[in-house]
């Protein structure tokens, strides 16, 4: 094989590309014994001069544009992360023939579309793999692996920090305060976790993987997102009790030319492959028409996976510019869509009511579903002291998220209910 | 978008040829929005003139020649199977500047380290996605995603049947004949199911895996392959007492420059992923020194499920040759290599042995386990009645094969001893 070289420049030098850099050194020569391409690093920028000790003097510079305007650098590996000056950044690159390569899912949901539309018009390529699910290859695959197939469902674990405390809050024993908390000092949570917890940093990504499923960008601001806050212990273990376990989920379904994109707490049946991904793992769990169903799993987190990725996507186009490809292939601009409102969805349903343990409560409640089309599959009320709200709990089969929202809204006004019931989506 | 079109000639129409012709055809319109590519079959050859029936009059061809030699056809699906003439035909394509995208395990295996060469050399593409384990991305994962990595252990589910035969009698309840015969009803396994069942087909495929994450050939005839025939229900039912579960595995594990490689009945954790994996499901476990752990899973058999990577690698092609990319990447040519001998390997070991209820049997057992410096993690006895033999289970810790061999051999001869002790080695 011919030697070819490929000059890399560094824009961010936090955790993944200070990973990156490690790695593009440390994994020189056996890139070089698979590739024919000698990668090197030749200048790195951060705007923060102590996040560049540690590399060698001769490649640290003093400015994103003396990167951007290098004509000896190949790629730009832009690990800043947020919409401004990423943007900026990028576009510059591509104008000047550059093809960029972040893991900025901020970035790729607000400007993405125009970006890889700008990318195609300029001959140059854009790689975003470690956007979304670390080192788990979810956008390859979605846009090479599984593009014959016509998507019809996605579920996501994509957040390695809501995973990680509802893996520690798996026995139902510990309260979420708890386990994040552990979290925490286990360096898997921020200091300020609520972008994790809340479930919005989900919601991004979950958007960017169905702007290439299904070609349609669904903004992540018009998603319906609920965290794990309000998730107690004494749920995850009824829903132990039935056979399922609870994971934040992001789900997207396509109906013909709806589509469905929600994050919010799911209970799965235990013999799900999703229900077995603990701690920081991600994985992405997508059914087709031809390929049927098929899940993707790995490290969705962390500096070296992160940068497995960046590196992946830095050779791909480092291939194919040498190939001597001279325009990409373009793809499409994904047309905006708002999702389905969830008042339309129609899943299976977990509830938990607390009422007064008298006579005849199971009863009204389920006289008030009944009216609103909604049936039970399984019941489960403990006894206790008369005196006390005890819970009551039930599966339901398929309704219709509208009638549940009425009949529950009904059931919680019954003088016998004596808490805001608690509602879990279920998905199989 | 431009619009391009691409031809494509598919020789062979049993299963898989007739979902992929289909498949373009169906897919056509999604396909030109997602790539704008039309892609159509003009050509389409086989053997038995029955397997065309079917098909438009107008795309039958009456030889693999005129596919091969039709100027107009952009590349070449070989779905007849087999070393030859599959061989022939793809080099003739090559040499005609056509690539070729197959799901030959056989080809791949016998021939594919000079096949990749002569495509680099031609300036043409050899996708073979489809060769192990169905809709599964595993070979672009490890050629492209995984890259960066320098991969230390592959554990692979390659062969449907066995898993499906597996996960029958996974309750420790149902034979292996018996099992097998439901399969065969179900359409899961051939009228002769040796290939599957005895491991040769899961050794075609990590043999080829290995060479694609390792650079190093290891032909399947080199290794140790052992089947299912001999798993006896008794030991899933005791398995399952220790927590642990029995899959057909292909271990892949780099020891620097040594590889050990082989396929044999495993036991693996319950709460590993790789135990999950039910039916005639794929799935294979990748560990890289950036990447971490990481796993693919998906269907892997079916017309449909080979259609899909078939397709996708179809689509990747054209994608490069439309893009003016004039030389593919040049994959290095792995050297072969001869796997680590069984009797260096170590790993943790399950014995069943079958010994007559006396005092004194286990303490015998233990010493002759402790000499070979195997040491033991765990024993279940059953109680039985004193003069039947009864079975006496152990799980070790890690232990060196060719000593695990000597003990046993000489547990073996010891009188208290009725039946040969069953070995089963675990992953974790």
């Amino acid at each position: 094989m011919g030697k070819s070289t490929v000059n890399l420049g560094v824009i961010g030098c936090g955790t993944v590309g200070g990973s990156f850099i490690k790695a593009v050194s440390r994994q020189r020569k056996h890139l070089l014994e698979r590739t024919g391409i000698d990668f090197s690093v030749t200048g790195i920028y951060d705007k923060d001069p102590e996040a560049m000790i540690g590399f060698p003097h001769s490649v640290r510079r003093d400015s994103a544009d003396s990167i951007i305007r290098d004509p000896s650098i190949d790629i730009v590996v832009e690990l800043i992360g947020g919409v401004n000056p990423a943007c900026d950044i990028t576009s510059d690159c591509f104008r000047r023939g550059k093809s960029v390569v972040n893991a900025n899912k901020a970035l790729i949901c607000e400007k993405g579309r125009e970006l890889l539309s700008l990318a195609g018009r300029s001959g140059v390529y854009l790689g975003f793999e470690a956007a979304v699910a670390g080192a788990v290859p979810v956008i390859k695959a979605i846009r090479e692996s599984f593009l014959p197939n016509r998507i019809s469902r996605i579920l996501g674990i994509l957040n390695g920090t809501t995973n990680y405390i509802l893996s520690e809050m798996s026995g139902g024993k510990t309260s979420f305060s708890r386990s994040l908390a552990r979290a925490q000092k286990a360096g898997y949570a921020e200091a300020d976790p609520s972008l994790d917890v809340s479930g919005w940093d989900t919601a991004h990504k979950i958007s960017i993987l169905s702007m290439l499923a299904f070609n349609r960008f669904i903004p992540p601001e018009s998603l319906y997102v609920e965290g794990i806050e309000g998730v107690e212990p004494l749920d995850i273990r009824f829903a132990g009790e039935f056979g399922y376990r609870l994971k934040l989920l992001a789900v997207a379904r396509r109906h013909n030319s709806k589509i469905e994109l929600r994050v919010h707490p799911v209970l799965l049946p235990e013999s799900h492959l999703l229900s077995m991904v603990e701690g920081v793992n991600n994985a992405v769990y997508i059914e087709g028409d031809m390929m049927g169903k098929g899940m993707l799993y790995g490290e969705g987190a962390g500096g070296e996976a992160a940068a497995s990725a960046v590196l992946a996507d830095v050779v791909d186009i480092s291939r194919r510019l040498l190939s001597g490809g001279a325009s990409p292939e373009r793809t499409p601009v994904a047309r905006i869509l708002s999702p389905v409102p969830m008042s339309e969805i129609a899943t299976r349903y977990y509830f938990r009511f607390t009422a007064v343990d008298k006579p005849g409560v199971l009863s009204e409640i389920s006289r008030l579903l009944g009216i609103h089309g909604i049936s039970i599959a399984s019941v489960i009320q403990k006894e206790e002291s008369p005196e006390k709200a005890v819970p009551l709990v039930m599966l339901t089969h398929r309704a219709l998220e509208q009638n549940v929202i009425e009949a529950i809204s009904k059931i919680d006004s019954l003088p016998v209910i004596k808490n805001p019931t608690k509602l879990i989506r279920i998905e199989e």
